[in-house]
């Protein structure tokens, strides 16, 4: 590697086109220091940083031999793009990263014409890229598209659909299998096992190229032609009489496995294959975190490391004493002090066990715990599955990853009424991760579904109380959403109660207007009556703890004695809370006039909780203001 | 196979404990019974004839050598589940099948225990499948699991994520792939080609089976020893180093290719591998409409004939003259049509061209037409990439399907904005197919999501006008959704126009009651305004065609002048229509009695379109007594 001396050379790398003009041999340098310059603000400014370390050598590949935006490089969960927004005119808004107002955490076409597709939820990239390049195919472009898939990704059925469809059109394809053994917890699955084995082919899969190459060499193969390729592959496995490779199961062109963090090497694999026609593709071997030892050794860990110390390699983690603990973990540890009481209960999840704290049951209940990998309509039927056989399972997924399993609730759960929980983490706005994450939908999309029994806590006891509720007295599906973050209580581990199912509660009364939240943004709520109280305005303010069934007696009374109610969920409002309260008092000839708080109709972008609260109007202060506003016409 | 003088086979089978009185020697005449019966009955009473009869021996042999319900059979998709209901305490009522009060026709846990598993949408008996596996296991229970799924629905994603899992956790699942090459329409992708090509390594398998078992007569093999099997296995790989195997690529012992029309092979050999543990998949090549010709010959068109004469295979088909066209064939002109003077314009559908009529566009320009298999969720991101690139992709799949891609619609499609058409086809109740198939909450789960147009046309012409719209003026995702079956106009084919978006129609002044229909249920609002008006009741009847953005001018016309409001929808009644012009009217301070009319909250069982309607209160006659009763008060 070059001497640092003189200025870095990534300071003249506003675009690719600037990295273009450097030489091959250069290239250790960029990626040495865009390796340095990911770590220096990710140390200040959090992010993912193991991702996109593991990717340092790729992206600089990528950009040094194809001419993006033309070409089009889809990434596959956006993690992995961090160098990519660095070298695409984002350097220096890259400290911004996750803040309200700055640059996104996962490409997004909106940010820059560099970022070719939208990149949040996993596996998506290979049907996407497909239809692009079909699209280039029958408009007569000769542009190239390039997907990056982790192997976490490429667990998703999604991305599997794409594999089966790669073969059948005309494309030119090239699928980048980014292979570091690893989603955010470990891969998980056959494929994962089976991506191991491949290694030891290595060998076989050398030969071939380096026969491919020969044969181009001296015009034996032709790649305008197609039946020449197909007898190169063929006459080739003919030769060689070797294991079928599970890509070419699907007729699609396998390279690799070669090392990820050989950017010349990489470099010269591309040029070879990139205009190759037909799919491709091309496997590489990286690590996450490469380049920060920390984060090689301990990937989970350090896939979103909050701040660190970058020379000591520390994670600045502030404790507080007594401070609540997260919604995840009291989540984890309940799930364990309930399966500790009965053998039925099992705990499911797509890829998320540590984010969703199922590690303290795969810990305690090693047969009891199942992580499926990226992977969440399977992980919906596969525990309607344990259901249907008398067990109870906890079935966590990311309220906005349960999108991905809709028809698993509806066809597999919901119409056979089997009693299973599912919980619905990351529910409402998530914050830094953005409109991809947002699990805003749910209250809407699952109140609908016939059977559902659909919950939302007001703080930790009540998460216990309906984990408790949802696996002691339901006979069918019970869905529990609550955040991401902390709680509101220190002393998190109250003795579990029974919350009677469609029953809530009323936690203030008052006269003038009745507020009914649902969930913990009942806190805000909270916060805001107690400013209003002094102002002389009595208001009743009713929990509603389930969504579904509605509480009918309570909301008679709430009917009967108010002209005025005001609804408030973190969720879209076409469709929610507030939707089923206007049902209620129409289906009931009440007609008092009801506004609803909660996220409106458009995708919300990134920031801090306080200040995505603030833009939805859903912080204490608009909600107080909201209270006055309704109040003031009987005044005056 | 044997003289039928006597009493026939099938008729003293009542269950399978009657089977299994029966010597091996009798199944091929069961066999040819239950097939015979299969035409019989089906003849008369419409259902799905192919995929049966290609099941036929199948189901005898799974019958005879396993122990139902106590073992568990789970099909993938019920078509081939008639012989299991004909064995299964169902041949009595086999002539009641899809009709309104009788038999579904899927396997429905909720009808008998001996369907294991609702069967209704594709792919999910794997996950299904495994989950009761490792459930038995857990439970230290010796039950067997059987999963029999098609190659159609093996295409999906689900069964792509259950296999990727099905070595990770303890089970011994059974496996069966019944491969006859057809989802509907030919099965689809790299998957399809890959079943095709294993075929020429059947003497490797079959030279693996024989091993085996040898292996296993001398004990050399003892199945209650993992570490023993895997030896066999890598071994005879070793051995034999021969072809890799796409699902030992997944870790899954794979068996077969076999004849499946060979019922005392199929018996042999599941009697041999029943007991083997850890997961295994039986390869089995079957014959869709095997033993009636026609159906052999034909069998997309023999999926589902309706009637038919058994003797000359004649399908009863009665035409009439100047009748409506089905919407379906409606689609499929009008998309040639606008193909036909753009060529941005292309066409998707998962696996369903023959059912939504995407063939027609597949004559005209196959290169602008893609079946992309059973594979829901591909069909929407792919479609997401083609509109990135610019093309107008029409993107056609039935409406209850679509919620396996619900998320794919909110990730890849609306947060990008991207220009496409979604038409949902089979959308509100769909008759005999029953609570599977009904496409009742697109509504509901649609309209939350930011950025798209949700419409609904009244007729045929309106479905052109729309079609004509989303291509012709909208900038971002046209959600289009119409019913199954014929619409209500003889010269369907207008002349195309714009019909604004979010600009709905009156079709009829009225004073006194305003309703407020979207979709050609307001053809049944129609008649239902014309009894009424006989009676003196003045009803104005608007169309909305726009479900969102809706039209706001109209809704302030209807909320300033009427007091009574009527909604009615052809969808579930949380979070639709009634619940949109719920919102409206809360949100601008308007306080008329509003009555939905819809679906309820629960899932509605198979049975005729009239009766379905009749059940949900959404018949002209319901709905004139709907507006009587609204009108009493004021006249009383």
């Amino acid at each position: 590697m070059a001497d640092n001396m003189g200025e870095h050379l990534l300071n003249r790398i506003h675009f690719p086109a600037d990295l273009h003009q450097l030489s091959e041999e250069q290239l250790p340098e960029v990626c040495a220091e865009l390796r340095q310059y990911i770590i220096d603000v990710l140390s200040e400014n959090p992010g993912h940083l193991g991702a996109s370390l593991g990717t340092v050598e790729l992206t600089v590949a990528l950009h040094y031999v194809f001419n993006a935006p033309y070409d089009r490089i889809v990434w596959d969960v956006g993690h992995q793009a961090y160098g990519h927004k660095i070298l695409t005119g984002r350097r220096e808004a890259f400290h911004t990263l996750r803040k309200f107002g700055g640059i996104s955490g996962f490409p997004n076409p909106a940010e820059s014409e560099y970022d070719a597709f939208i990149a949040g939820h996993a596996s998506n990239s290979i049907s996407a890229a497909m239809g692009m390049a079909v699209a280039s195919a029958l408009k007569h472009e000769d542009r190239h598209v390039i997907a990056v898939i982790g192997d976490g990704a490429m667990t998703g059925g999604l991305a599997f659909e794409g594999l089966n469809n790669a073969s059948v059109n005309p494309n030119n394809l090239l699928i980048i299998l980014n292979d570091n053994n690893m989603a955010i917890d470990h891969s998980v699955g056959g494929l994962s096992q089976y991506l191991v084995d491949i290694t030891t082919s290595q060998a076989y899969n050398k030969m071939r190229y380096d026969v491919y190459r020969g044969l181009k060499k001296i015009k034996l193969i032709d790649d305008d032609r197609r039946d020449n390729i197909l007898r190169f592959n063929n006459s080739l496995k003919a030769l060689l009489t070797q294991q079928h490779n599970l890509f070419e199961g699907f007729s699609i062109r396998y390279f690799g496995p070669v090392d990820g963090h050989d950017v010349g090497y990489l470099v010269k694999l591309l040029n070879d294959i990139k205009d190759m026609k037909g799919p491709k593709l091309l496997h590489i071997k990286t690590k996450k975190g490469k380049g920060f030892k920390p984060a090689e050794e301990s990937a989970t860990e350090w896939h979103a490391p909050g701040r660190f110390n970058k020379e000591t390699g520390e994670r600045i983690i502030v404790h507080k004493l007594n401070e609540p603990q997260l919604y995840q973990d009291v989540f984890g540890h309940t799930l364990v002090e309930l399966a500790e009481k009965d053998k039925r209960i099992v705990g499911i999840t797509p890829a998320m066990p540590t984010g969703c704290s199922m590690t303290y049951m795969m810990k305690e209940f090693p047969d009891r715990a199942f992580d499926v990998g990226i992977a969440e309509g399977h992980a919906v039927t596969f525990s309607a599955g344990l259901a249907k056989e008398g067990m109870i399972p906890f079935c966590n997924v990311y309220s906005s990853f349960m999108q991905r399993a809709y028809d698993m609730v509806i066809h597999d759960v919901a119409l056979q009424k089997l009693h299973l929980i599912l919980c619905l983490d990351r529910a409402g706005l998530v914050g830094e991760d953005g409109a991809t994450h947002h699990g805003v939908f749910d209250l809407a999309y699952l109140r609908p579904i016939p059977n559902l029994v659909i919950s939302s806590p007001l703080n930790e006891w009540d998460l216990r109380n309906l984990m408790y509720t949802g696996y002691k007295i339901s006979d069918g599906p019970f869905v529990i959403r609550y955040p991401r973050g902390k709680g509101e209580k220190s002393d998190w581990r109250n003795e579990m109660q029974i919350l009677p199912i469609g029953k809530g509660r009323k936690l203030r009364e008052g006269n003038d207007i009745a507020v009914l939240s649902l969930g913990p943004i009942g806190n805000e709520a909270m916060k805001a009556i107690d400013q209003i109280e002094q102002e002389g305005i009595s208001v009743a303010h009713y929990d509603m703890i389930y969504l579904k069934p509605l509480d009918e007696a309570l909301l008679h009374e709430v009917g009967r004695k108010f002209k005025r109610i005001i609804t408030i969920e973190n969720g879209v409002i076409a469709g929610g809370l507030g939707s089923a309260v206007l049902e209620f008092m129409a289906d009931h000839g009440y007609t008092p006039f009801v506004k609803r708080i909660g996220v409106p109709d458009q995708f919300i972008e990134h920031g801090s909780i306080p200040e995505l609260y603030k833009l939805c109007g859903m912080d204490a202060d608009n909600i107080a203001g909201i209270i006055r506003q309704l109040h003031a016409p009987s005044d005056q």
